[in-house]
């Protein structure tokens, strides 16, 4: 019998305590062994809940009582979740979470920990919601070498985006909906602001390269300044504007990650994962691209992916398995940002000369506005060339090529 | 020193000892141990290949040198790929595999047979080439009950079809283009006619309910009677024609699983599963829906999944592994096909007055043709309606739902 707290009886912990109790009997029958919820940690008392009577209040009950073996994480934030985590390892406790911004900030230091302590620190759900994706990357991609990641990692903007370019919604009539909707936050700037999807393609990344990138200092765009012109813009090239969490390594083994808005080429699977929806494109170097795709977000598919984690603890309890080991990656280790290369897509208003400089590129023009697709060029050369043209610029983006 | 034989060095053969070689140095890291290809069983010799000193031409030699623990069958075709893998796994050798023909028809007893000598049959790149899906159905969706899988899970048809809609070209057209990038092979029957999908949907299906039906009579309608009026009527409704294999469990438990032709919605993700692609859509209970998506055939995409299962091997080669299990499918675990329900889309010669029956159906108009989309219907009740209209009748396609 497996015992078994839940941090956090907010959207996800209670879509754990769901899943753990709708499918107990096939998942008991898969593990070969019972478990039980033991506590429930939270400030608020339920008592219309199925799990009233394992509510509680004090963090210590659940640290200090050794037949707790696995501890679920889904309080959000970073304290005191972390804080909480850390002891959980430190007292022999396996913890499984969809905690992205512990795992992303806190993550090197946690997986060193819970290896010291000979238990496990999961966390699935922390990218992609449901959509299986860390554990198919370590164990499926496990003959490949990593190239590149790119992610549609966060379904609020990903609806928004959509949204602006099926229904023609300006970008705040876009999030009101999305806050109606219950997709959007009432404070939404983790989202709209790249903060999030920063968050999980520092996790991809690292998954990667081994590197955990801090996800605060990563190049990092929202999208709070795309306009309708920008998304008819893109459609007129065949484009969809998608933010994209991308992450390179390099021959050297150096790692560029960042997060903006991108131009996704119609012919890229990433064009098409719409609405809430998230799309992670892996890119290895012997099975070529392959994708998962899937819900991002919501109660029920982030606690399966938790309880996936769950799942896979108690089955391999007894056995050595190979901890999951980052370390914190140094300025040496991240490529130069200035010199990654891409096409890019200029809007500018249209009327004057278009400069020399963008002689060569091909041209659309819409609501008095010119779109200006290059041919790939260094961050640097971008920068240079939108200097050059600031009179008359309006937006530049990176094409996803 | 894990040492591994492969048999059968054709194209995913050949792509494996690439693998093992091109990556040798990351997964060696990653397996914190080392391995070498010992030897290589195929008919003919390579004297040109860097493996040429390790191939053999008698497979007793692999079977009764103690020394070699893993075998990576990829002969294809089921004998001997079943005999050789019977008495390997017999000799308490474990096994990998590409070859679908095997594992759909003789999984039962092979599963059985590698759990009875403590060894693991493994068969990621039977299905969906290099995209993992069998380990994650496994692994990741182990929370879930698995509702329904809709895949499309061979390439050579899906390059026809696209290569109908987006070009214009006919099916034979189509083919001998296929034929002619190798995409598909000089007798086209196991891929046109469904053969290949249906293997592949038996074993998607058998772990969802852990029935292994017989791919032999499950119903199975491949695309060679697809005309372009068809692609373009299916334009004409927002679908795309693709060949589906399709498998439900029923809430009492009963399997249906077939393949066939189908009316693929925009707003369904298969319908973006482009050229030699493919993708395989998951419905289970706690996540929703899933897709993995990615190369379904070739040379090292294919390798790229038979080596993470060697790697899996190895990793857990000291380790009480749970062993994959299934039944035969009876008669009485399959749902009565006659009760499949789904739209349908009738294409009739136009011209009459349409029956009754059809009053109350979508109607477009192209070629002289005239597509009627019904509301959900049986196959009883399809074919009825199909018998009753059997003077304009033109062709009948299930709606994927």
């Amino acid at each position: 019998m497996t015992k078994i707290a839940i941090l956090g009886f907010g959207v996800v912990g209670s879509g754990t305590a769901e899943v753990l109790t709708e499918n107990k009997a096939l998942i008991e029958e898969r593990l070969g062994s019972s478990y039980e919820i033991r506590y429930i940690l939270d400030l608020r008392d339920f008592p219309d809940s199925p799990f009233a009577d394992r509510v509680v209040h004090d963090f210590n009950i659940i640290l200090n009582d050794p037949e707790v073996s696995v501890v679920a994480e889904m309080m959000g934030g970073s304290h005191p979740a972390y804080d909480f985590t850390k002891a959980c390892l430190e007292a022999g406790k396996h913890v499984v979470t969809s905690n992205k911004e512990v795992v992303s900030t806190f993550g090197v230091e946690l997986c060193r920990i819970a290896k010291e302590h000979g238990v496990r620190y999961l966390f699935e759900a922390s990218v992609g919601g449901g959509i299986p994706v860390i554990r198919p990357m370590i164990n499926d991609l496990s003959s490949n070498k990593i190239n590149k990641i790119s992610g549609i990692l966060n379904g609020t903007t990903n609806y928004i985006l959509t949204s602006m370019r099926d229904q023609g919604a300006s970008f705040s009539d876009a999030l009101t909906e999305a806050q109606k909707l219950g997709y959007a936050e009432a404070n939404p700037s983790a989202d709209v602001d790249g903060i999030d999807a920063a968050r999980k393609i520092v996790i991809l990344a690292a998954l990667a390269c081994g590197k955990l990138a801090d996800p605060k200092t990563i190049p990092t765009e929202g999208i709070t300044a795309i306009t309708l012109t920008d998304t008819k813009m893109a459609q007129a090239f065949g484009y969809s504007v998608k933010l994209v969490g991308h992450a390179k390594v390099s021959e050297d083994g150096k790692l560029t990650a960042f997060v903006s808005p991108r131009m996704v080429p119609a012919c890229n699977p990433l064009s098409r994962i719409d609405g809430v929806f998230n799309g992670i494109l892996v890119d290895a170097n012997m099975v070529g691209e392959v994708m998962f795709y899937g819900p991002g977000a919501g109660k029920l598919p982030t606690a399966s992916a938790v309880v996936a984690d769950i799942i896979d603890i108690i089955a391999n309890r007894d056995k050595a398995t190979k901890p999951i080991l980052w370390e914190a990656a140094a300025v040496s280790d991240m490529a130069d940002f200035a010199d990654y290369t891409c096409r890019r897509l200029f809007l500018l208003k249209d009327g004057g000369s278009l400069p020399s400089a963008l002689e060569k590129a091909e041209l659309r023009r819409i609501d008095g506005t010119v779109g200006a697709l290059t041919e790939a060029m260094t961050e640097t050369e971008a920068s240079a060339l939108a200097e050059s043209v600031k009179d008359m610029l309006l937006s530049v983006y990176r094409v996803l090529d």
